[in-house]
Order: structure tokens, then sequence, then C-alpha cells
């Protein structure tokens, strides 16, 4: 049995990272933590919580937490998120981390695309990029895991093995990413008002997204050279589901089956990555913590469609996943 | 006053049409017809028409059309459009044609892509696509006009412009287009059923729509050399509405301001054509004949993004535009 | 040609009020007003205005207002309304007022639903109720016409008739609605944001909803008793549409058919609503001013549907009806 | 470990209840049927079943599924159903019947609501009404168990305790529900073709919907008096979720305080029953096997509000929830 606190709950990744952690049989959540909302129970915050899990919302500072809880997933924003780690993690208590703080190498690049400073800078380069199907092995030890954005996780997965195997070029790699409404978050704001964005479908932060220098990164390493990804996020009236799609060019002449048989060879043993053949929907996986990829080669370029829950593989579903391999419980348990 | 006849009325394009046509000061309606449904009134098959058209959908030879209308807009499926349309033409009825059957010059090409020879090959080349932004000279005093599909329509008003001035590489431009559910049209499918594609979005028909060599055939002819589109069509859960990306190589180092200019230049007169510094969504143009259109500079590659309703400027609202310039009315009468 | 000016010119009912004007041949927009977002162009509040709407929002007096417009439509809120219509009826402006502030004859029925005092209280009672079905005659010379709330609307058109004939009791009369979201407005609001209400059906203010004492005041009249239903407005994942259910206790044993041609005969000349026999959904009348109206005999209770737009039917449509009828253009012009 | 069979695997409460029973530790699905489909993978059919299930559809013999499974669980329409069910009772089986075939106890009233003479009236009157809430004591030894339908599922728990106190009259109770579309089922329909059914609320089968015996009977019983409610059925556009507004009349004065303690008593022990103060929407419940509950008293009438997952607690959540007092698991397992 481990004990679990989550900060920052108010948000729907704690909200559904509890209901996943409700199911998990070895895990006792002892805290949730918000800094705004006073201390209300958690079942008032998000009502779909009646009768599932009596706590009330507290803010504790990073002492408290530590005394409580064994580990600790931080779901509050950038820049806050790692203000709490770095006094977490000077306890013996382990993090896994919803933010973006811990996932790029380079402070530099932390600052450009986030405009700050970096709260932490000396530890980046040294956290694992928790996603298991490429640092499984990094991840079982880790005091801390950066856990994936939810837009390089559906590039990362289809574009990752072909890279490494030098299939396709590293350069002019295009990610033309569609997701549901609850990736932008529980805040308000007019272009997640109701009649503002249902019916209607739109590009946003083209070429600005803050996702882009991780997805960069992690591709990067597997091509063991420098990516440039053009990463085009959509946005699309439905509450859950990204589904990917991405051009690149082969290396060499190469056919669909080529392509596919190098995802499924890459992805045989992973419990959460079905590399499939006909073209996926992200209602396929909607609920679910899998990633369904396919690939096709169309007019002498590959294209790949990932599809998988913003909220689950895309965030808290990976995150317990993460949290299993860290305390050495089944990779699928309450997945 | 011009006598209209629709063919093929129990449809979405039908019903849309309709709908701009009873604001129409110059026109009437004098006959709806449909091959399957008895002589119910239209009303009927569309509710929303109930007090506003009182007509019974009929099973009309084209010589008993052709004696009642002036103008036909025939929105029959490709194949039993130009059958009709054949007939049509032997009188002096004029024909705007929603189908695919006359968009595309070249015989084989057609039978390629829709899997059968076509009726009336010798007409193909000599009809005009009826894009009024390429071709208005060529539409006026024509006695047919192929009105362009919703796709295509979404793809070639943003590219044409920048492959007329060489902006662009006629290499290996990529379209990602994603669309509402009304474009898939009234049949009933699995896949258009409303458990299985809400909430959910799909790609479809990846590298095979049929829309692909009509983009091509239009692009080609705007860059006077071949082009290959990569077309990769989206199923998004609304009912109407395409967004369209697109990726291109510029062919030499250009600037954003430049694209954008070139765009507005090249539409400054047109009524329908909108081009915004914003990225649009789809729901600023449904229910109206706009096209939105902007441009972004990305790593080096340029992007544009375009917005239509796929119903209207996409297929009926073109359809009117299209038949006020044959027969002399206003350009934006009821559109 | 009239000129209009338009308060409150942010919001959704505004929106479509502008919408409809632009295609009214004997109107001129001379002013869009807004309290607070400084005096940037219309069209970049309202994207979908882009080239058809070349005016910036201004914050005007009154008196400024008035030296602009023979006819004012106020969007403003409830309180905010009626203090600017005070200084307008000063001049010789014409108002249709979107908000509750004129509906009410009684200014403690007003103070105890709106909780606040009115602050025109004297003029209560003398205000037509804008709805052209009952009060038509009114409506022509009215200096100031109350536009009718969007619940009100779908309510009222169905009962009305009934209880003119004494057909059904005025007592425990139940008013079932289900609306879209856009009747909300467009002030953020956790309960509209995007992923909170898509895909859910709520109740919300059973007993409390602001558009009680409106419905009992003119059912009230129509019966010729008092009347107090029990009203429940609920929340549907939809930009627009309401579709309200009401039951009531005949009077006396009545059949379907008999109800039905009751309403068929009350509504014989009306040119926006249609008596149905099928069950109809709002999508029938969505994008018009049409309110369809049907009602079945259920185990002897007296059941009606009816179906409209809440910002055309229920909001900017029939206060557009009700300008028609005003400055003695005919009544469906730009409908 | 019980051994499962499904029978009529092919739709959505069949896909839900093996997504259900995969997480239950004690079951093992061995066999999925079909009558139609020939033999291709369930996962083939259902795509989010890629990777869990590895069963193909087969078309089976009652006797064939006897000699299988243990328990079988019929997702078979009415009719179709109890011919199987016969045969399959004569063998040691037991079974959970998500048709409507068993949950009337009068043939009468069956043949005149389901327009068919029953193929077992015999049995009609001893098979076990499958809502824990009210009958768990029969369920635990039942061989049959006639799971209720949706609709029924949401007026009764609201209702039930209600009646059977006394609180309310029997007469002329209003039950208006506003379901999701996948209550409708697999089979495609135009009215529930995603643009026809998008963005539109309509009411259907008025007066004439078959779960309307079956709420008279379960209330008749509770209220130990005849009840014949006004059953009002509303298509929403969203996946799932029912959400059922009911009124009546009380027997004498009330208090809301009344209402709602009532309801708490009587289902302070159970699970899946929610009684809340606040007004649940669906989005509360759906995912779930909860049923969320809460009343109101306005101008001196009872309202309930009521919200479950129709596919859950309204079928397959519900059917395991029996399944578990059959066989002696925990009741709350896999839900």
């Amino acid at each position: 049995m481990t004990k679990i606190a989550i900060l920052g709950a108010t948000g729907y990744t704690a909200l559904e990272l509890i209901k996943i952690l409700l199911r998990h049989p070895d895990v006792e959540i002892v805290a949730v933590t918000s800094r705004q909302e006073g201390q209300p129970p958690v079942a008032m915050i998000h009502p779909s919580l009646t009768g599932r899990l009596d706590l009330c919302l507290e803010d504790l500072s990073p002492a408290e937490v530590a005394a409580r809880a064994e580990c600790v997933f931080s779901c509050l924003p950038h820049g806050a998120s790692a203000q709490r780690i770095i006094h977490l993690l000077d306890t013996d208590t382990r993090v896994v981390d919803f933010s973006a703080d811990y996932r790029l190498d380079d402070p530099e690049v932390f600052a450009t695309w986030y405009n700050q400073k970096h709260a932490d800078p000396d530890r980046l380069g040294k956290v694992v990029y928790g996603l298991p199907e490429l640092f499984r092995d990094r991840i079982v030890d880790a005091p801390l895991v950066a856990n994936p954005g939810c837009y390089p996780t559906g590039a990362i997965l289809p574009l990752a093995p072909l890279l490494k195997e030098g299939m396709i070029q590293p350069q002019g790699i295009i990610v033309d990413a569609k997701s549901g409404v609850s990736g932008a978050g529980r805040t308000l704001k007019l272009t997640t008002h109701y009649p503002e964005c249902n019916e209607s479908v739109s590009a946003y932060a083209l070429g600005r997204h803050r996702h882009t220098p991780e997805i960069d990164q992690i591709l990067g390493t597997a091509a063991a050279a420098p990516v440039e990804v053009i990463f085009s996020p959509h946005l699309v009236p439905m509450d859950r589901g990204i589904l990917t799609t991405t051009y690149s060019q082969p290396t060499a002449d190469v056919s669909e089956e080529k392509v596919l048989q190098t995802l499924r060879d890459f992805y045989a043993e992973e419990p959460f990555v079905r590399v499939v053949d006909h073209l996926p929907g992200t209602k396929d996986s909607v609920g679910t913590n899998f990633c369904d990829i396919t690939a096709r080669v169309i007019r002498g370029r590959v294209l790949t469609v990932s599809c998988l829950d913003n909220l689950i593989k895309g965030a808290s579903g990976a995150a317990v996943q993460n949290f299993n391999l860290m305390y050495g419980y089944s990779e699928t348990t309450a997945l």
C-alpha cells in the first residue's frame, strides 16, 4: 500500500488521476491540495466523486505533504510545480510531475518557450522523461519522473521507432494534431466557452505551442540528429481524445507494410500501444490508457495516425503507469 | 424571374440550396425530383421546409424537367448526374452540376478514381470548373457548370494564388482537412451513426479520396506544372464546416507578411473570400458563403488555414453564386 | 430606411440581431455600443462579421444614441437596460428592449424575482409585451416594446390558445423546457465551460428561474385567471434551440384532434407559427423565426411540444418582427 | 471463476458489458454470439476491444452456449431473447436478460405493448425484476433475472420510496426523460444519423414508449395501487446519460427536506444510489454505475431529478450488479 498526495487537485487531470487511483488496490490517497479554494470537500469541486473520495482540499506546504505521502503527483501549472518539487525531493518523497517543468533538458530552451527562468535549472537533463515505451529502465528507480505532455505522446509514439530505424528523415516532419477541449484545462476562457468552440474546428498557437520543443527533444534523441517539427494543434468539439497525423519523408523507398511492421515489432511487448491496420478513431481509445497507431505511404510520403485519450495515456494514465513502474506494481494495475 | 428545377432533392445540399433560393427574389422553384421516394411533399422529407415550399417530389424525365425549368441544379450522385445532364443539354436548359461528373478534364482519370466509364467523355475538358474566384469569365456564358467539391474549394482557394505567383513549390503539398459530418451525406452509414462519430475524430480514405485528382488538376493549372497533393480528410464531430490546413515549401525565403499580402491582393475584389490575420474557426463562416483564409510561415514552411461551410461555399452557396453569374443577377444575391 | 442603434452589442443576441438586420433592405445600422470594450471594431469581437459590418463599438450616452438613431435595440442586461431606456424615451427614439425590465406589469413582482428596485416603476403595466401573435395591435404604435424571453415564448405560444378557449385548467401547468447553451449568454461561467456542459444534461434554477413570473403573467391574461406554472429549465449540449414540453389538465374530456385544431385555428394567419402533426425537433426551426407546435392527449393529460431558436424567435428574430410592425415594413422582412 | 457467454454481442450494451467484465477478477468470457455477422473477431466489430478480448463472434445454439457457460447475459432484442432463454433455463445455466421479455408480469400487457404473443407466458409473474435496490433478496437465488430498462431505472429509483411511504399520490405522475443517443441502439436509423440528431432535441414516442408499462408495474407495486404514468422520452445530442424529471402531487403538505430525507433514508445502505442536495448533471454519473437523485418541492408539487448512465446503471452495470448478487461476489466488484 502506497500513500499518495495529489497537488493541484481541482483540474481535469487530477480528477482523472483520482478516478484511476480509486481502482488501484495498492494505493491510498492521503491528501489533495489546492492553493485557492479554501478547504471544501473535493467532491464539491468534482461532483462525480461524491461518495467515492472523502477528503477535503487543503493548502499544504511541501513539508506537510511529505509527512503524509510517499509518492506525490503534481498537477500544478509549470513554474509552480518545480517550486514545490524542489522541496519534496529533499525528503524521501518521490514525484510524478504533470507539468512541463522537468521535461526539457536545457534551461535556455525552457526560458525561451515558457517566458520564465527555471527554478531548478541544475536538475534539468537528469530527469527521466516518463514515457515507459522509450525510457522504462530509467523510470523504475527515478525519484522524479517528468510525465509527458499529451501532444508529445501522440507525436512521439508513432515517429520515434521510424526515426530510430532511420526509416524517415529527421528534417521537415509535420505534426498536425486534433485535440478535444479538455486538453485546454478547466480555467475559463472565451475559446473554450461552449457556444464559441462547439460546432467549430480551429487551429491555434501555430508554430508557438509549448509542446514543440518537447517533441523536438525526444524525437531528436530517437533520431540521434536534430529534429524541428512543424507542429499544428487544432481544437475539435469533443471532450477528450487526440488524433495526430504526421507527414515525413522516407530516407529510401519504403512500403506501407514495412513501416507497419517496424511499428509492430517495436511495440510487440508493449501493453498500451496497439499498432492497427485500420484507421483508428479517437473513440476507440478514449477512456483507456491505449495509444492506437497506424501508418500509410502515400505518394512517397510516410503518414502516421495515432489516437489516445489526452487525459489518460496523455496524462493521468501515463502517470499511474509510471507510478506502477516506480513502486514495483504490475505496470497495468488500475489501467 | 428564372424557373428552377432541383434534381435529387432529398439530400443535404439540396435542402441548403432550397433554403438559399427561397431568399432569392428572382427565382421560382418549379420542380424538385427524387428517384425513389414516391411523390411526398418535400416538407415531409425536410421538415424544416414546412410552410416554406409547397412542392411534391416527382420522378421526372429530363424532358419533363426541361419543359418546366430554365435552369437545373443537379444534386444527383456522380454517374447518375451525367446521364441526366446529357439530355438536358440537348435542350436550352442550363445546368449547375453538384456531382463530380464534369469536374475532371480527363476521362481516364475519372475512370481510375470513380471506378466507372464516363457517360459523356467527349464533353470533359470543355466544362468550366465553377469556382468564380478563378474562372468567373467562363462561367457567365456556360451552358453547364461543374460545381466544385467542398474539400477542393477549401484547398484551392488558399493555394492557387501562391502557386500562380510561384511562391510555393508545386511538389509535396500536404492538405490536411477536417470536415463536419454533413459532408458525408444523408445516406445511413455506421461511420455517421451518431454514437459512432460523436465525440471522435478519425482520418478516412487517406490517399484515396476522390477529391484528390480534382485538387491536383486545378492547382496544376494554377501552377502551370503537375501537382500531386497528399490529401488527408478527417471527420470531426460537428454538423458543418471544413478547416483545411496546408503545408508547402516556399520556392525562396518568404515572409509571413508577404504570403498574406499575396493572398490579400489576389482576393481584394472578391465578395466571398476574406483574408484574415487571425486564425479563423469554422464557426466564423458556417451559415455563410464566405471562405476565410490566413497563412503562416513556420520553420521555413508555408502554412495556410482556410475555413468554409461545406454545404454553402462548398456546395449550394457556390452553386447559387454560379447561377447568379450565369443569369446576370448580382453575384451576391441571396448569399 | 430606418437608422438603428444596438446597445450592448458584444453578446449573442446582438450578433444574431446584426446578422438579421444586414439582410433587411430598409435598415441602416448606425451605432453599436458597449460599456466595456474600448472602441474595437465589432468584427474583432464577432469574427463572423468580418467584412460585413464596418463599425466600431462605442460607449455612447443615450443622448448620443438618440442623435444618430431612430430605433434602438437594447441588448443590455436587466437593470442597465431600463436606466438607458428612460432617457431614450424622452426623445423621439423608439425602443425594442431585449431585457426583462419592461416585461412584468408589477414592480413588486419585478423586485421579488430580480432582487432590485425597478428604475422606472411607473411605466410598468403600460408597455406592450412584444409577442405579435398575441399583441400585434398594440405593438404597431408602441414607443417601447418589451421583447419576450426565450423560454416564455416557447411556453406561451402553445398554451395561450388552449387557456383562452378554456380547454385546459389554469392550475398546475407544468413547463419542462430544454435549452441550448447560447441561452446562457456569452459571459464565462463554469457551467457553460465546454468540458463541463458538453455531453451532459442538467436541470437548473428549478422553481427559481426569472422567466417564471413572465410566463405566469401572460398566461394569466390569456386565461383571465391566475396562473402559476411549475417551470423547469434544462441545459442541453447544443448551441441553439429550445424544446418545451407542457403538461396540463383538460377542463373536460377532449380529443387530440380537437386540441390540434384549436391551435391550427388560432395560428392560421400567423407567418411564424407552424402547427404540425408530427413531433418537431429543434433543428427544424433553428436558424429561422418559426415556432413549431404540436399537441398530444395522453392518459387524460394535454401535452404540448414547441420548438424555436432561442436567439431568433426567442430573441432577435422576434425583435425584428416587432420592429417591422412598428415601422410599417412587411412583418416578415429579413426573417 | 464463473464462465460467461454473451448473446447478441454486436450492440452497445454488449460492448459496455464486455468492458466491465474485463475488469472483473472472477469472470471468464467464453463465448460471444451473433446471429448475423459470420465469425469475425469481436474486436473487428468493436475496435475498442482490440488486444483486450480475443474471441470471435459465433452463431451458437442454446445447447452449445449452455455447454460452455455457467451464466448467460442475453443482449438479444425482445422476442428473440425469450426464445433462447426458454432453452437455456432447461439446463443449469442462469441468465440475465437485457430484453423486456421477462419484465412484465402479464402476457396480455406484453402483447399490447410489444405487438406479439409472448413465447413463454407461463413464466411471467415469476421472474424477478433485477433492480437490487428493490428486489435484492429475490435476485440472489434467481435462475433468471429480468434486467430493467434504462428509462424505468431512472424513473423508479426516485419515485418508489416516495410511493412506498405514501408521500405522493399514485395518480397523474409525469415522467419527463432526456436520453443520450446510445439508448437508441446501434441499428442505423435516420433519427440517429449524426446530422439529423446532432444539435437538436426532440420528443418521441409520447405516450407510446414500451417502457411505460414497466414503470407502471413496478411503481404500482411500490404504491400498492395502480399507477399510470405520463411518460415523455426525449432524445438529446450526447452519447450517454439519462436525466429524468418527475412531477407528482404530495398526499399532504410536505417540505423539500422531508422528501430528501425520505430518499436518503431509503438508500442509506445502497452502494450505487447517491441522494444529493445539488441538481446533478448526467456527466456526474456517466461512466459509472451510480444513480444520482435529488428532489424539490415547487408550488406544491414534488419534483425529482435523477441521472444515470443508460449503458451502465441503465443496462450493463446493473446486469453485473445482479450477476455479483447471483454468484455471491461482492456486489460492487468491477463496478
